[in-house]
């Protein structure tokens, strides 16, 4: 089933949440699905962008939003970085292995763990932050980060606008920095392209892993059939692939390809000591 | 100004926008605020809940908003238990310093980073998952781990219910390991606390730091003016602070609190050597 913009009909619910889990996993929905829990349901990831402006005050809307995410004691310990020069999101699509959709959108967000603000607040008053030198603060820093680019993606979507996260910045973090001007302490932890859909070229939802592999009540307990869910999911998966021109990638393939050997890391086994000579002293 | 669910006429755009910012600091919006954005601008941490139980559905309604968050390669490499039992609510509570409100609430969701489900998947086939071993794989699982909870945190607001994260679950990630049931590799990120609030303890939208001291154009630029502009926000969050009866706490003591010694991190200096006990290399 594809669910893309030029899909006339607007999906129904059961949909959505087939297109989500496969038709055999689909989970029954507390009621009607709101405008938000539509909208955060239809999520697809977009790497084919029209080269439109977005329109005025987009992304201060989009901060207005990711600033509306909670943060861990209110220590606000992200900031983000907007680009738009042709240059340098070609310069950054060289550091991501060269993703194309990263020069096609308009924008390219760049989600920054930031103790650097923190820093420079205790040194206009001659002091440490001595927190600063644990890995528990680039913990808190990374999923507030989190927290924060996701509501701004749930708002672009909201907008009629696409994303693409792209972790693949965290394979090499020194030329990113260096690229940004960023100060000690401060890390690219991720970018998100942000931009209006190229409709020749539309995404479709990626079904999911089913929720009893990935949701238990009360202590952690592995379903029986894991291996017999994952195996069926694989072929879900496959399915999906295959009928996107994507060959025949499963779950159980790709987790082996990113992480079944050092070489799927793209350079990131080295993040301790990348991270360190950013500052983050990770103790 | 008061935006809590007691305030009858709904709050316009600029309200929200001057909630969340201050009056002087709030950005101009794109347009017209859609109801995913209110959605997402109106979030407040909920720390007093009713004891309603939730509609049916509303677990699974959470988990397929969560599970339609961005996941990096498709990975999904967190998981979520479900906590309702009132003395393992009471325990984890216990862990987090005493919050009255993970006991208070029906449902306590724990998010893991869960790099065992691929452990699993490596040992069904008689190899091993190499890069779990690596930072960056943590770093994966507590990002996706984040979009995932957010989504779900958006999800909740939508329906009506009030969200409040416990980061303090990292105070001793080895006795909720031993509560949950975790196997190796898996470690609670966070709580989150749903249900709905009591309207008599109704809580208000916070201020947060202006968009100039968090987000820049193509370079990293802090302002010239920051320490204006974080004395400036200090006051307006003292004054917030005051209003609530939480006394004069500003942005500024409060990074002193939690990040100006050793101290301030309730124990979570020892992160590495806790998480490594839980089998996170953290090469």
């Amino acid at each position: 089933m594809s669910l893309t913009a030029s899909t006339k009909p607007a999906p129904t619910d059961a949909d959505l949440l087939q297109a989500r889990y496969g038709a055999a996993a689909a989970p029954a929905a507390a009621g009607k699905l709101n405008d938000v829990l539509r909208n955060l349901l239809a999520h697809r990831t977009v790497r084919a962008y029209l080269p439109d402006a977005l329109p005025a005050g987009t992304l201060e809307t989009l901060l207005a939003a990711a600033q509306s995410a909670p943060s861990s004691s209110n220590l606000q310990l992200w900031s983000v970085i907007a680009v738009e020069e042709p240059g340098r999101k070609a310069r950054l699509s060289q550091v991501a292995g060269v993703q194309p959709h990263i020069e096609q959108a308009p924008l390219f967000l760049v989600w920054l763990a930031d103790l650097s603000r923190a820093d420079r607040v205790a040194a206009a008053r001659g002091r440490t932050m001595e927190g600063c030198a644990y890995l528990e603060s680039f913990v808190v820093a990374a999923i507030d980060a989190g927290l924060a680019a996701q509501n701004a993606a749930a708002a672009a979507e909201s907008m009629g606008l696409g994303t693409c996260y792209v972790g693949a910045l965290r394979n090499d973090p020194e030329r990113v920095a260096a690229e940004l001007g960023l100060p000690p302490r401060a890390m690219a932890l991720f970018g998100m392209c942000v931009g209006r859909e190229d409709p020749a070229r539309a995404s479709d939802i990626k079904p999911r892993l089913p929720q009893p592999l990935v949701a238990f009540r009360e202590r952690y307990a592995a379903p029986q059939a894991e291996v017999e869910l994952v195996a069926k999911y694989d072929e879900t998966l496959s399915a999906f692939s295959r009928s996107h021109g994507m060959g025949d990638v499963n779950w159980t393939s790709r987790l082996f390809a990113r992480m079944g050997s050092v070489k799927g890391l793209n350079g990131r086994d080295r993040m301790r000591a990348m991270m360190q000579a950013l500052g983050f002293e990770l103790r």
